[in-house]
Order: C-alpha cells, then sequence, then structure tokens
C-alpha cells in the first residue's frame, strides 16, 4: 500500500529566488537564522548569499568538505553549536553547500529538538538537481552509506545557478549524472535531447535542463515520498553505485557520487539488457551518453565478492534480497527485481568492451 | 496555523492486547524482529513476552536500565547491533520497558534506514499512561533532556497490566504522577474521581483509570501532533519539572521523572493561582492530591539561579521566552505563558507551607 504521506511539499525556488526568498522569510517571522557551510562555501558562497539576502553575522558552522564528514560525530557538533547558539523551535537553518551540506543538515534539523525548520541552498549542480529534492536526508555509519537518516523534506529549495560558474568540469559533471539518470528512467523525449547535445553545455541548457530534471524528480517523489514503491525507481544504478562508493571509501579511493553513478548505470542497463531483451540500440546508445562521465578505473572481477558485501549491506535490501531497480524500457522502470550472483559477475566485464 | 499532519494514529492494543498482537503480526509479514530491552526487562519481560507471543531467539539488544542510559552512545550500540543482525526496511523493533527504552527506541527505529516499524510495550505505569503515546522520543544531548529526537509514532502499543503486578510502590506512584496531570488539565470530573480516591489503588480501578488518561492524552495529541499550539497543555509542570530532573542528572541526585513532575505541578499550580485567581479550595485540594507523590526534597531557594538556568535550557522555549503551560481553571489551560523571575522565586517558598 502506498500512502502520499508528506503533510507539505518544500517550496521550489528558482525563477528570481532571491525575491522569493524575501517574500518567504517576511511570511516566516524566524527567531534566528543559522546556517550551515562547508571549508570551500564558507569562503565562497556565504559572502555571496549575505549580499544576495542583506544578512549578516548570523550563527554558521563549517564542516570540513568531503564525503568522510558526512558521519555522526559532526552532527554532534552541529547539534553543540546550535543549542550552545541558543537555537530555539521558531529558528531556520540554512544548508548551504552540496549534497552532503545538504544530507547532514537536513538529519540535524529534523533531530534537533524535534525538528527545527530548514531550507536548502545547493552549491554543486548534484545538489541542485537531485541531493537537494525528495526529502532524504542522512549519514554514513560505520562505513554504510547514509544507514542513519530520515525522510523529511526542507521548507524550500533554493536554486541559483551562479553558483555553477565557478565549479570545476569534474564537479558539473558529477551532477549531470544524476540528470541523465532522470531522463532515462522517466522521460524519454529529454533522454533523446541530452543525447543529441554533447557535453559540455551552454549556462541556458544545463539550466532549462536542470529545471527539467528537478520536475521529473519531483514528480516521482509525490507519487511516493516514503519509497514504498515507484520511488525505488530513482535508485537506478545506485545499487552497484553505493556499493562502489562504499568500497572507494574503504579503500580510500578518490571517485565522486556521480562518477560511482554512472558507473553503476552502466552495469545495471546492461543488466536491464539481458533481463529484458532491450530494443539493440539502446545500451549502446546510453552507453555513448554516459561515456564522458565514467571514471578511469572500475571494480576488478577479483573484486566481485567485496562489491557484493557492499550490496548487501545497502539499506534498500528488504527481505534479505537486494532489489534492484532496472528499466523494462528507457521511461519504465521495474523495481525490486532479484539478480543472480552470476549475472552480477558477468556485468562487471561489460566495462571491458565499452 | 495548526496542522494535522500525522499520517496515521497508533493501534491501541488494550482488551485482549495479545491477541491484537498476534492479528497485527500476521497482517504485516515481518522479515524480522528485533527487541530492545534494558537490564531489568531483559530478564523479567521478556520471557513472558516469548511465551505470549510464541516467538523466541529474537535478536535482542538491552541497554542499562536507567535515565544516564539515554544518550547518543546508547543509539550507536543499538544501530550497530541492528545493522551487524542484518536488519532491513522490512524489519519490526519492540521496545519492551519503560519510558527511556521506548523513547530510545522510537529515535533509533525512526532515523534507522529512514525509519523501521517500531511497536512499544510499555513495562511501568509512566510509559503505559504517558512515555508510549504521542509519537515523541528522544535522547538527552550534553545535559539536557530531550534535545535530540522526533516526532514519530509507533505502529501500535500494546498495554498488558500483568507487568505492573511486580513493580515497586515507588515507581507505580511515578506513573501515577502523569494520570493526574492528565485528569487535571483535561477532565475535571476524572480529576474529581482521583480526589475521592486514595493511592494505592486496586488493580481493575488502576486499569480503568490508565484507559481514561491514554484516552484523554490521545485526544489532545490528535488536536496538534507537532506541538504547535493546544498539546502544550501536556507540559504543564514540566517547565519547572525538566529543569528539576536536569538539576539532578547534574548532581547525582535520585528522583524519577514523575517525583520531578509532581513537584513542577505544584508550583505550577501555584502560579497558576497567582496568575488566574484561582477558586480559593482548587489549590489547596490539588495539593492534597499531590502530597503522596512528591520527593522528599526539592529546590533550595538559594539554587533559584541554577534553575532558571535549567529552564531556559529546555527545548520548548521560543523566540527566547520560557513559555509555561498553566492552567486558568481545571480542565483548561493557558500555554506559552510568560512568568517573571521574581514569581517563580516566590513559587519556591510554596513547598515549604503545604
Amino acid at each position: 500500500m502506498i500512502q502520499k504521506t508528506q503533510p507539505d511539499n518544500p517550496q521550489l525556488f528558482f525563477q528570481n529566488p532571491w525575491d522569493r526568498w524575501t517574500s518567504y522569510l517576511q511570511m516566516c517571522d524566524y527567531s534566528k537564522i543559522f546556517i550551515i557551510s562547508d571549508s570551500n562555501t564558507k569562503q565562497h558562497c556565504v559572502p555571496y548569499f549575505y549580499q544576495k539576502t542583506g544578512l549578516s553575522d548570523c550563527p554558521q558552522y563549517s564542516i570540513q568538505a568531503g564525503e568522510s564528514s558526512k558521519n555522526l560525530s559532526t552532527c554532534e557538533h552541529i547539534w553543540e553549536f546550535c543549542l550552545n547558539n541558543q537555537i530555539d523551535r521558531n529558528s531556520l537553518i540554512i544548508a548551504l553547500g552540496g549534497g552532503v551540506v545538504c544530507d547532514i543538515t537536513g538529519f540535524c534539523a529534523s533531530s534537533l529538538l524535534r525538528g527545527i525548520d530548514f531550507i536548502y541552498i545547493p552549491t554543486s549542480l548534484m545538489a541542485m538537481s537531485d541531493a537537494a529534492h525528495g526529502g532524504k536526508n542522512g549519514i554514513n555509519f560505520k562505513g554504510f552509506k547514509n544507514q542513519i537518516g530520515l525522510f523529511n523534506a526542507p521548507k524550500a529549495v533554493l536554486i541559483d545557478t551562479t553558483f555553477l560558474e565557478t565549479l570545476p568540469d569534474r564537479h558539473l559533471k558529477n551532477g549531470y549524472v544524476e540528470m541523465i539518470k532522470h531522463a532515462f528512467i522517466d522521460n524519454p523525449p529529454y533522454w533523446e535531447e541530452l543525447c543529441d547535445y554533447p557535453w559540455p553545455l551552454d549556462t541556458e541548457t544545463l539550466k532549462s535542463y536542470l529545471k527539467k530534471s528537478i520536475r521529473t524528480k519531483m514528480d516521482i517523489v509525490d507519487l511516493d515520498f516514503h519509497e514504498k514503491g515507484p520511488r525505488k525507481m530513482l535508485n537506478f544504478g545506485h545499487t552497484y553505485g553505493h556499493a562502489i562508493e562504499s568500497m572507494a571509501l574503504a579503500d580510500g579511493t578518490d571517485i565522486l557520487h556521480g562518477e560511482a553513478i554512472a558507473l553503476g548505470m552502466l552495469y545495471e542497463a546492461w543488466l536491464s539488457d539481458q533481463l529484458f531483451n532491450w530494443k539493440s540500440h539502446w545500451l549502446a546508445k546510453f552507453t555513448t551518453l554516459l561515456k564522458p562521465f565514467l571514471p578511469t578505473f572500475t571494480v576488478p572481477l577479483d573484486r566481485v565478492d567485496d562489491l557484493i558485501y557492499w550490496m548487501n549491506g545497502d539499506k534498500k535490501k528488504s527481505n534479505h534480497k537486494i532489489g534492484f531497480s532496472l528499466l523494462e524500457v528507457p521511461g519504465k522502470g521495474r523495481v525490486d527485481i532479484d539478480v543472480k550472483p552470476e549475472l552480477i559477475i558477468k556485468s562487471l566485464e561489460y566495462y571491458n568492451i565499452i
């Protein structure tokens, strides 16, 4: 049974976002505004935020940039900072940063004093296109990704693409991978557009695609906020992807989320092709689209047991099966698919022939 | 604006609770059932639970009994235990214990894998009458009570008063205090009944009062799950009460929650009398009812600054005021009342003249 139990959709401030911000703030009358940033956005984005909002001297806590900060110890520091600065139930917490800052801020705000209002101002393409939307938050725990966390949406998500102007190419690509996913799993005409338009994109095209991606994601989330059914399609590429990320974290290998998901989508597209007899050109076309976004390494065949170990630790497994989210055809998903280990082993060979 | 956003009220298994349990379990088809107990209930209640349910060998984690376990470090142990025992999103977690076990289990389950179903089986009168109902969960953090936590209701609350038969008198009294509160803030005829019936009560009378208390509490919670307005009345006695508990925790003084709340209600009844010109006999009558439940000590006058410090740390303060929940008349509350420090100082003298 799928219940729609999320009380309020977050507001999306996309056109003239700072005017929307001003109206929202006037309406809400918060007692205090806190900022959670990271070591990069503290330097580059907080001054811009102050300039745009006219605010100054908000209590601000900055975490070390990077996935390794997304843990319980950082939460303790954030909670303690907020409490030491007299946070109360009428306060607002702003997450000003990428996916890590949004994820940890959402969890910390949701579980402090039984829930403080929070707003995401994503500064990376990954967070703008994906992480900031859908109300999932969380932290890593004992090496597994997002094991501790909640479904709880922010009051608003503010998108200002100015933040993208200084983002390195690798990080733009990182976010674009999730946009490819949105197109491929739910919007075939949008997928065709992406195939026709080679990377890199001009700012206006990127912005129009970003809007399409956010809409696609929000439509899926609206159907199934708590991920009991259709929302699981957003996990396409993520069963491999999260396992690859966890392995890389354990190994100390540098990989971005989008790079792991690009690899994951490659393998899960191959599985989909195998299991659902795709039309012959789909896999090749999707692979071509993904190629510029793949990392230069993958999981070697002799580490398939590790890969499956990490897949088993993924929180989306239910009743002790790994449930894959695959595609019957582009735009039409199938969730909770059981895949035999032999096929997982075989999938790894696909990387070598592309 | 008050929104009713709680999706499902938890089921209450009160009459023939174990038959209701069996039907529920058959309907839900959980992959695995975990038990969180404490060092007391592990020994005395888990065997009874197995006998009643026919279950055996559930993964079981036992915390040290007592308020001092209600912290983040215990959460980490619970999360790790559950993950090591292959918990998944179709699992169920049972809290088998008093208020501390319910509070910490509710928080751990709600924030693990973005939400695992949980059921409370309260074993103390405090938890049966109050803590298990209303969807508040949480842990203490840096010395302040319940700073980290959520609003999230269990799937069901199972009440079996057999657990009360072996409870020491001090712990029965501890729970009865919250029942007095329910009667006094919302149900004057029930309050009159309690006044006419001296402690201790026979089992059947206690059971009938327990049902009235749970109903009264649930009616208030239903109006206002997220405690934006009317629910705040349940905090009658709790502004003083929580501050007294926090002081006791810091001092290492042995005090139960209900004892602190009995003291808190005494002082807040005195404040209500002062501020709302109560009829002359109400305060005396309420004091007489409370007397058997008060601890043998109180806050000395020279520690009033400490008391106010801890009141300021209470998470229910908003916009930097301490908002008291007081009674205009028995059965009719007034929330967010600002009280001058001079009146707080004066209130402390009331204990000496009763």
